[in-house]
């Protein structure tokens, strides 16, 4: 029996438009879920092969037949067309093309709107992989980059004011929980991707007698959807995983941020290699941080693509609408963005040299040790708030006088309250400054280096 | 010794300008705050006094002036104004004002920088408890709707055109998939609030000892910040809960905007008692979903909270930044938003008549098991992309002829194919397409019937 | 003299890595706008030229090395890769690899940062213009739709609920005001966009004598940039057009989302030719509105793209920054998605059949005349409230008793109130409830046919 | 006659429910409107009265009822509750509960659908002449600041590395340039604001025979809105008004971003006095921007605005629909804010003291006149991409020999290219690097007095 160009074309009298053709096919993008497509397929096949709705023959035929459209789609043999509408029609129409009959039955039992479901699931769950991967490299180098540079003292800011003296290997590992609390979204959000939705058919489910279970676990999924009308119309998780690209990718930005300001003539903390970063066509001086300024920007990119997918989401009515189809771009595009930011991202890491002596001299200026003008004063029994005023002044005299916490006298000192002595002058060096702060979480060298140990024993479990 | 009006004074000669003041001042919103504030200044007090920095005596001054200014706030005896600055300072001025020399070393080993992600992380904790009880309140109310409405039949929609016929049970349990995945991310979410930063200080630790741990305990806390940097510039939980807010309202909007669909007169499936309703000024006759447009509304503003705390983050440097105080107006916003739209909704699901009669015709209508007559050609051994096309022809025959498929003779079955039998008649009704999609998360009676029990099981389980 | 690799190589001693050159080359995107590259070229040489700084030899080396760069580039016989980083330095590679010497004159006065500003600007007033084109044509058919559905009545609605009787002729004229709006927006835009930035330099202008007036005159540029350091960081008239096309395609959006409704089998109001609509792979009497689901779709994307760039400029240090790079591909797919979207909108509009009878049925259903009757009370000297109280009343009255405003009898009328004549049976009819909203803007067709000849009129005058 | 509580309870039997009420209530912040709902409604009943439909005495009684609610109202005299739903019905309800009869006729011909978008507009195009105010008072700062520090040279950065010396008049006058184009977008707004919807009814106009014109002369309109369906359902002014905003404020964060950067201590080129700066609770010595850091953040919080009107928009039916009730907190919010940033950051700017000394010093150094070495080259006929890289190399030289480009002797530039000259120490200072910069728009201190006399005259011109 002569089969119509469109799978669909049964009650269709007029043939779709070639504008509309291409407006509507996503085959231009969508090509990317190919070999998912086919694990899918041959899964999907398997199963009806044991429920005995295929024989073993059309079992075989099919399983070949979308092995070997798997390797030349991977050769780059494969060609589609906009009038393929999308992968699943293509891969469906060579194998009609290249077996026949069988290829027309592998469609039993499911539809295009739980396939692509799967499609993308299989995708994300892969992808999420991938990234979780490269969140573990990061982290790795910032650990290592942390243990070198164990001694780096640097100014901690806020309000891009230098406030008190810090680690450079505990402002590391500030990035290193940011990527913890990434990774644990992305391993919580792959639960939520990793549900098999086939046999959800368009949306009802479906009345040939398919083993959902059985499909669920040629394909490795420990749980499958719970309801027809939600595996079709969720996209949830691609939203979720969005999300959590978004929180990562603000997290870089973050990061390169302080980068570029670290590589300012006026801070001068670091210096970037050559070959990562790039000159100027008009001012040969140049040396611009451009890896680390891409990655901010990138944030943007993926902060759209968040809110896009909510857009599209956004008041549609149940159950699968052709607006769906718009979910996909963005997560590819997310998927691309994320993975190769981190990737260049994490080897910068290893081509930047910290200037130690600038910074641990930046980290001296500013009355950076006022608040351990306070705290020496509350030690001593001053109420707080007296003591912060009391070191407030002293810093207005300085600032006055020209002088600095080091240099002022202890008489200075004591005009101001009688409870200084001489150790105060100690109480104000930065590495006293930093090594004071020693408690968990804190910024001395001791809790630093115990913290790192506290991560190497994790390691030591997770990658055993 | 005298006091500056600011606590922060002691190196300032000028005072603040009011203009800034004003602008500066968050005092209008975080009083919001003021419970948390006070329960962590509390537990702070308690640890300080453990670890000997302060009294017995004035900790127990402190926790009582505390205690006395909280019940002021709660019957609205305390009055705050812009110079006070934040609810942090309010409260600790008031504290000073009413109890003296104890209540100025209340501050001792703390920045408003780490108190202020305690407050945040303490009100978050409590608001994500009361969500997800007012989660599983919707997710039963589901539930007790779709056991009444077990038999009620009505059309599946895709492309909102008629697809299959679905049990309105089933249909109501979809959005209980979507309701779980919500509960999971907040929950997931309070793991990652409910962490104790009090500790980091500044940003740098602090070299006052105090004992983290205890402070942790007392404010009933499983884990504390690991790193003082991250600890003041984290606003990740903030970000986190509000995307999982813009998640659940896309739920809500996506079942509102079938709610305002069902209530038109074209539709005709439900009706919204008069209590949930209302009219028009101009036009007599209106009975307007206003409840579920406006949750479908409202949608809009928590997207729109996310994009600002996204932006807020984005490209910071490290640590605390004066940007981070515009993060508690999209956060109490949502969670007002949040817990409101809930409640109404949930009490409007009581408030609907389903007009079963309509639902059920309409699910007779439009063709909506031309799948049934495919499958029908499936089990009788034809391909599945022949029995489509077939089916489609014949849904193409009827629409020429204003014919039904039930209506259609055995004979004009079998001259579009011969495996048709009488049994086809059967086959193309709703309840019998109902029933046959009798596969785990299919719409059958047997299918919906056997979820609910689970659900019930599960409940059993995590409600006893 | 030997030349580097880079053009900007000339301080660097190590080479760009190989995954870094990946990540910052934006040939892949920005090749797109080659000819304007090109365009701008030719006219800076001219100029140069002109300035006596290139001889007239150089420039028509230039200009025809150039124009076969261009030539070549259309017929795709030019191929960039990633080292060549983005097509500036692409196009100034291949024209010293053609003609040597003079071309390594061609970035005399010139920096990429001011030559990427003008090629984007160039691009976006071609496109804005494209776009403005298609804008009428959709306004065009809006038009000539509305001259042929002059007579046919539907309900009109709010809150998705029947309100009063209009013209689908009014309705269809609703969305042309929507473009004009939008049509004035990218107008407005477009003369944000028509401003010559060249001369801006890196930052801070040149030192070379160039002539700026006569470069914007060659490229017909009214207007130059009046600030370097505006002119390299400025991408507002991105940001402004993307708002542009997010505000149109949410017009588009609300169009589809009636049209959608419309096609339901519960509304019927029309039906969308075979062309326009695509089928199931599963269920073959489905006849789905695709184009019109993608077109709300696509809305998202449009959306995204524009929270992106913004997300991209907030709070960027002056000036440019190579976030900046990150403008080009939400406005290239910006550009894209609008043209598809009007054109296929507008082509689909064409393709509908309103069934008039089933509009025109559904207008006198619902009560949508009661305002009718409030109004003829007003006119009868009741007080508005009081004859909207009343009215009301009927409608319940009506509505317990099942009949219709028609269907009531004087007596009926006259128990609510004395004030009804004979006449209220004409006044509760459709056409006559349509017909009475005669005022300016209003629904009748009187109002409606005036507004037609003064949008011919106007037409007459722009278009001649 | 008794008249119901709700004044659109005709049919309703139920009462609203309370929760409902208070969920659908918008008086708590549509009572901003209170002021343009009365000065509409004045206009409305003197429109009435014209046309005979109200008496001279009822419009008399109306409008001293109006007026007297006004007052009190101001005063703070009015109390409303949730049951009178929106500031529409509140002041009409108290409205008849003063003047009994007469105020039941002032809703006559006029709907609260129409009624809504008047107040709107009436309110926005206020709020936008108070913002132009705003914009011009902060242009005039610049300016005047401009004109003060006309001789100060600072680094211009790209990539936040120092490129090019400009002068500071430059900086500042860059910034007016985009007020100036904020400036265009909310007058091109205000013309769409500025239109008169009064008479569109619910969506179809209105029977009664009201005179449009009437109305829009005595409320000052110059245009009326030419179709009913598009005026009450129309919010893309206030989409377009956020967007303005955004934009504005996106300004406004990249000018505070560069400010809290010349308030770091390695930066240090700018002091802002103490009234406007604020303390740290626990580091006494630090002088936090505070003012730059919130008028930054506060950038998300418009963009948030924005994402939320556009996404309530987003596949609306027609008309009106209850979802639109959302649109006037982000509205409101985005009014308060952007105002309140204008005017403290406009005084902020007479707080600075630029630190010129450091400026120019920083000026100096980085290399970043070796632009200037290679368009000395270039004016010596050297290709400037040999120039350029020539300069590149002169720059690497000095690197490793830590040298300046003023330090470089002539024999050692002529080592790299003969056509270098005594004068080649000249064309490497500052002043002159700034002073040949001397085109339109470049920073020469010739062309940036030029432009500060352009504006002067314009200025002139449109003062007075």
């Amino acid at each position: 029996m002569a089969r119509k160009e469109k799978p669909w074309g049964g009650r269709f009298k007029g043939g779709t438009d070639r504008e509309v053709e291409a407006f509507t096919a996503s085959i231009a993008f969508d090509r990317r879920l190919c070999r998912h497509d086919i694990e899918g397929s041959i899964a999907h096949a398997r199963m009806l092969a044991r429920q005995g709705i295929l024989t073993a023959a059309e079992e075989k035929a099919i399983v070949a037949g979308l092995r070997g459209i798997r390797k030349d789609f991977e050769r780059g043999a494969l060609v589609f067309a906009d009038a393929d509408e999308d992968v699943h029609m293509a891969v469906e129409k060579e194998l009609i093309r290249r077996i026949g009959e069988a290829g027309a039955k592998l469609h039993t039992g499911r539809s295009r709107n739980d396939q692509v479901a799967l499609d993308l699931r299989l995708y994300l769950r892969e992808e999420i992989g991938h990234i979780l991967e490269a969140i573990e490299g990061l982290k790795d180098a910032l650990e290592n980059l942390a243990g070198k540079e164990i001694d780096t003292v640097l100014p901690g800011y806020t309000h891009l004011q230098r406030a008190q003296p810090i680690l450079l290997a505990h402002y590391l590992l500030a990035y290193r929980e940011m990527l913890d609390r990434d990774e644990s979204r992305f391993r919580e959000c792959r639960v939520r991707v990793n549900v098999m939705p086939l046999g959800a058919g368009a949306l009802a489910g479906t009345g040939i007698p398919i083993d959902r279970r059985c499909t669920a676990e040629i394909l490795d999924f420990p749980e499958m959807t719970r309801n027809s009308l939600d595996a079709v119309s969720d996209r949830d998780f691609a939203a979720e995983f969005l999300f959590d690209c978004a929180l990562l990718m603000m997290h870089l930005s973050r990061f390169c941020e302080d980068l570029i300001l670290w590589s300012t003539e006026e801070f001068r903390f670091i210096e970037i290699s050559d070959g990562f970063t790039t000159g100027s066509s008009l001012m040969p001086q140049k040396k611009n941080p451009d890896v680390a300024e891409l990655v901010r920007g990138k944030t943007g990119r993926i902060y759209g693509h968040l809110v896009a997918m909510l857009t599209i989401l956004k008041g549609l009515p149940m159950t699968y609408n052709r607006d769906l189809q718009e979910d996909k771009e963005p997560v590819f595009d997310a998927v691309d963005t994320v993975r190769a930011s981190l990737s260049v991202f994490t080897r910068m890491l290893g081509q930047i040299t910290f200037l130690r002596d600038r910074m641990e001299k930046a980290a001296a200026g500013g009355f950076s040790t006022a608040t351990d003008v306070a705290e020496y004063l509350v030690k001593a029994g001053v109420p707080f708030r007296d003591a912060h005023g009391i070191a407030g002044r002293i810093v207005a005299f300085c600032l006055e006088r020209g002088k600095t916490l080091e240099a002022l006298t202890l008489e200075e000192y004591r005009a101001f309250h009688e409870a200084f002595r001489e150790d105060v002058h100690e109480a104000v060096t930065v590495r006293r400054s930093v090594g004071v702060r020693d408690i968990p979480g804190g910024t001395s060298g001791k809790a630093v280096r115990k913290r790192l140990r506290e991560i190497g024993r994790r390691h030591g479990r997770t990658k055993r």
